[in-house]
């Protein structure tokens, strides 16, 4: 089936590393129409995401670009700037996360593109907001965790900080900013404007953390500490089993009950520390070394399966070994291979919204740096000697498989 | 300013806890105008999230649930059920996270509602996809973190998994989905048609960490292991300084250097392990070991002086007390306090994405179970007579101060 509510909006994709190649890849699922601008170095993430085949296409490079087209241009050069002043014109979204110092200098920055084209969206994605003492620094994934104070929640758990082992503000923030490119080109759809949009990554993510822990902090006068106590408890975390790890969780009274009954703890069935949310929330401390306590007298799948029969939330605590052959994964087809150009036979993770009872099909896969150059340059109207000429003067370049 | 987008677009919030307030709550940023339907049990993150002055506003409670309406309803009562079938006719956009089940006993399943409207948008957040073993099973965000690998990547890096000390999964999942909402919003624009839209949780997150994660398993026949070996290196980690941490990162070449320098490491710039993105990837282990080595010579504002100087991207390792007091965020306000109706003096964290130069102004402040119930009833068209004698059989409940 197909689902192409972007179907016809066209998006130059100034981006590179994960947020941003993050945000237009999801607008690509939803159908627009992309093109990634890649410098003759390549994007960062080519390598830096482990090994391929060829060494140009780490797993996650190929799994954040699918559904782009690639052209490589040097911006450096005057030929390589003019043919991305032609991508401006042609886009409607112009989605970037350079620094902003270099954005100006290209005069690719928002002041300059919606001063020309006010009908046009214009996203920047930045470490910090404009407006502060952070305003231009770099940042990259870790720092922010820093930042952010998530690990520092860690810190506050266990007593020194550790990093999400995943480039988690990145890909929140380019979630994020999908959506709020989607929110522009509606806004445009009523009143013909564009907008230029900005997100700071340390705001993004600070805000996105102390929504769950300012907590009690939320107040004047504070009524506690800041911090969600229970995902602050050391106890709180995925429990041993005879072979291996189970995770679940048990909120509401009559989960409590059925899990007190379940693990033979029924001398605390009228604890009054235990009867209620409220309750529970006081006794936290207490409550959340009962519920991580180990389970090593049964394995992980015949806890599971008492688990379910009292319909307690749980489920296996999966490596990424397991992940990739859990039943329900393998069942839904969430992971099927395709023959990608250079790499051969390669995963493509498919789209996991659902719509009228279907996924939405996949699209193109991860472009070779300069792929479709010559395409997009004849797209724009170079004839073929103005194009040799500029591939000439290294103003671009075009993929090569004998390269 | 106003920012928005989707004023005039009305969404029936049939939703609870985390997930389902998250992707609400940022549709109602872009200026939807949105009603929560709460049982007179309330919402379960009302006591979860931590203490409140009155026990009934959680911060979490308080930050996920700004911008909505709020009618209290008895589903199991006739009459609260025909007032939530007028809301369905009402919406443009349902947003549900109850269990099929639930939804199809009561009819607002997304079959029985898009047959009698097939222009409205249904959203169903699910814990696993509808075609798979675990469908239909009970979910909550730590089950998920588990089921997804998240913790498991923890036991990868540390020997035991733990989870992230955030309800990760269901903010993550309410992002995107507020952004799927918004697609199929376009998508009826163009086509008069709704959607009936499902997104499965464990599918979502496990993609979302498989895009990262699968890495060198993404190619047939692998060329190595599952996991990006640099996110699980131990040394990975914010490192140690004279009166704290300092969260820094170092990626390109240039950047190396400049770290070899500034820390007193000259007789590496040359080494040929480190020397490369391709060469530091083959020799993880070794570059980030020197990378996290302890800092303990120096204070961490010396050491963010000292990395700024040469454009490295490094801040402090916040701690949730330090992230609420850091300059920038003080500068840009991200906090403000408002008076809240039962809670007195509240924060409000506002928006983070800026809309041509401006924030868009903050939407109200959550409201108590029932607070707008009469209004609500009004709208619809209820009559006085008609409220109280459906208040009186308890079918629907107006908050009172009082209470």
């Amino acid at each position: 089936m197909t689902f192409e509510p972007l179907k016809g909006i066209k998006i130059l994709d100034l981006t590179a590393v994960v947020v941003g190649p993050v945000a237009t890849w999801r607008l690509g699922q939803y159908g627009a129409e992309i093109i990634k601008v890649e410098n003759p170095s390549g994007d960062l993430m080519r390598g830096l995401g482990g090994l391929s085949p060829t060494g140009q296409h780490s797993g996650a490079y190929l799994h954040l670009n699918r559904g782009k087209r690639n052209i490589c241009l040097d911006l450096k050069k005057q030929g390589g700037r003019e043919i991305c002043q032609k991508l401006v014109e042609w886009s409607d979204v112009i989605v970037a996360n350079m620094r902003p110092d270099a954005l100006e200098r290209l005069g690719l920055d928002a002041q300059t593109i919606r001063t020309k084209y006010p009908e046009k969206i214009y996203c920047l994605i930045t470490g910090y907001g404009t407006d502060g003492p952070y305003s231009g620094l770099p940042t990259y994934d870790s720092v922010l965790q820093g930042a952010s104070g998530i690990a520092g929640l860690t810190m506050a758990r266990d007593g020194k900080p550790v990093y999400v082992p995943m480039l988690i503000c990145d890909h929140v923030v380019g979630e994020i900013t999908a959506g709020a490119v989607m929110a522009a080109l509606m806004q445009r759809h009523k009143t013909g404007q564009g907008a230029s949009l900005e997100i700071p990554m340390f705001e993004t993510m600070a805000a996105f953390v102390l929504q769950e822990h300012l907590a009690q902090q939320s107040f004047e006068p504070s009524v506690g500490p800041a911090g969600d106590l229970r995902l602050l408890s050391p106890h709180n975390k995925p429990v041993k089993t005879k072979d291996g790890y189970i995770s679940f969780t048990i909120n509401t009274d009559v989960q409590v009950k059925a899990f007190l009954k379940i693990t033979d703890r029924t001398e605390l069935l009228n604890d009054e520390r235990f009867l209620t949310v409220a309750t529970r929330a006081k006794f936290v401390s207490e409550w959340f070394e009962i519920r991580g306590a180990a389970l090593e007298n049964k394995t992980t799948d015949e806890w599971l399966e008492i688990f379910r029969k009292v319909d307690l939330p749980a489920m296996p605590c999966h490596t990424l070994e397991t992940l990739t052959n859990d039943p329900h994964l393998k069942a839904v087809g969430l992971i099927n291979f395709e023959n990608h150009p250079t790499e051969g036979k390669t995963a493509v993770i498919r789209s996991t919204i659902q719509v009228d009872g279907e996924y939405p099909s996949a699209y193109s896969s991860a472009a070779p740096c300069g792929w479709d150059t010559k395409e997009i340059l004849h797209d724009l109207g170079y004839s073929d000697a103005e194009m040799e000429s500029l591939i000439n003067e290294n103003a671009t370049f075009q993929f090569k498989t004998e390269q």
